[in-house]
């Protein structure tokens, strides 16, 4: 079956494409490994060419897309839209003139705030997908990641976010410093995690003498590794839930995917007394770009 | 000159080599990157009489070996010496049987620190070192790297000592997180630098929050990589300030170290309204080797 649209996050390390039917369901999903960081801007469009090959031969083709392909080092840049303001749509998108006359491109912008500065590309076309379905939303979006987001949004609007390299740290610390000898690869303990988090909630200023110590009981007392582990995450999210208190504290929270890593800040949260719904990433992605599509037609 | 004997710190990524006279001396210095993370158990030994060649041609030696050779996974397990206790001398070191007879080799243990769990290998013969030339300090001494050392000292005993690891966090938050792109390789900016110290020991929950305000200005604002370097330097050395304040707080502090990261942390003590002396830390450590091997003879 033809697509009657692309829906695109086209991020990083990787993309994901979806073929899109007219009534807006979901074809198929198409994941690669050629992300934003291993194409230079003249690659991008051989790459949907690829991917697209069956579905060009019948026609043109209308492609959303939304992540760092819209950066400066991406496809083509699309200026971030300055908060406080909506999720950009359509109408904000940089639109490509390409060699491939059948190949109708819009990159939708990310978002950038002035003080304190922060920036986002792809989480703001989550968002847009959360209003979509729940307009009236008024609280605060979280959005687990390499680079968590914390999102104040009120009447369809981004007010405030702020960005935490919890999920960078994490895997830098856990593979690569010395600590990666006393970590285990997997698993959790819920116990040491909460206990972690709190830990690092209630002195957040112990964090960077903290860590050295999962090494050390390692060594001197066979912490599990596992264990390990699971302080490690907790110390790292519960710095995070102390530098984005005045995000959650006292708002309805609603964490932006179903991951482990999102079960894990629904759990630090929950310790908190906080009870945050877990809602589908990807299906926020999707209304997102549907949402884009329609302003298209 | 034949050397009387041979001072030795084997660390994780390199070794240091001292041929030294009997006066105390030293006849010259060795730098080799055959670190102890490099090495199995079995590859040490070959290792000094490669570098020793000459001076095993003209009889018996004997080396005194600080560092990493002694942990479980170099050379030969040198046990920790449990603080508090003092630095630990010859009489506490492993003593190794090798096929080499002319080859007399001493390695020196580590301490350990139950509560809070913290290990320390190599730095105890700085500490070692330092209490031979100022037996009667009573204060703190912090030995600046990859993993920072506060080490409580009083009545020619370690009291108590705290490991953290900004140098490693450092260089990983540099060097291979997405601040990579903001960072310079070089350079440090006083004002930047201070500033950041003081944001991050005031506010010490606003750090993880805070790293990734560097790319964002960075992409927003051209911030300047210099700048962002320093920044990044402070906030991670104040957060350390912060964890470790019981340790210098109203107390005499003296650096072991008299790099440009020793002098950063002297200015970022200096802005506390600490004044910290820094000494040579290889003056030092020869310090620690020559007080051992006094008690070899």
């Amino acid at each position: 079956m033809r697509a009657a649209w692309i829906a695109v996050d086209w991020g990083t390390s990787h993309l994901r494409l979806w073929r899109m039917a007219a009534s807006g369901a979901v074809l198929d999903r198409i994941d690669d490994d050629r992300g934003m960081g291993r194409l230079t801007p003249a690659e991008f469009q051989p790459v949907l060419e690829e991917l697209l090959t069956k579905d060009l031969k019948q026609g043109p083709l209308t492609v959303v897309c939304c992540g760092m392909a819209g950066s400066r080092q991406g496809w083509a840049e699309a200026r971030y839209a300055s908060v406080p303001c909506a999720p950009p749509g359509i109408g904000q998108a940089t639109h490509l003139r390409l060699t491939e006359a059948r190949l109708d491109v819009h990159i939708l912008p990310g978002l950038s705030q002035a003080i304190p500065a922060d920036v986002m590309r792809g989480e703001e076309t989550q968002i847009a997908g959360f209003l979509a379905v729940q307009p009236e939303f008024d609280g605060v979006l979280c959005l687990p990641g390499t680079h968590c987001k914390w999102v104040h949004v009120s009447a369809g609007e981004v007010v405030s976010f702020k960005t935490v390299m919890t999920g960078e740290m994490f895997a830098l610390l856990a593979r690569q410093s010395v600590l990666r000898h006393s970590v285990s690869a997997d698993g959790l303990d819920h116990t040491a995690f909460v206990g972690a988090v709190s830990r690092a909630m209630s002195r957040p200023e112990a964090l960077v003498g903290d860590l050295f110590s999962l090494r050390a009981e390692a060594l001197l007392a066979g912490l599990d590794g596992v264990v390990a582990r699971s302080r490690l995450s907790g110390l790292l999210i519960g710095a995070e839930l102390a530098a984005a208190r005045a995000y959650w504290l006292g708002r309805e929270v609603v964490i932006l995917g179903e991951s482990r890593l999102a079960l894990a800040y629904q759990a630090a949260l929950a310790a908190q007394g906080l009870a945050a719904d877990c809602v589908n990433a990807e299906e926020m992605t999707l209304n997102g770009l549907r949402a884009a599509y329609a302003g298209v037609r």
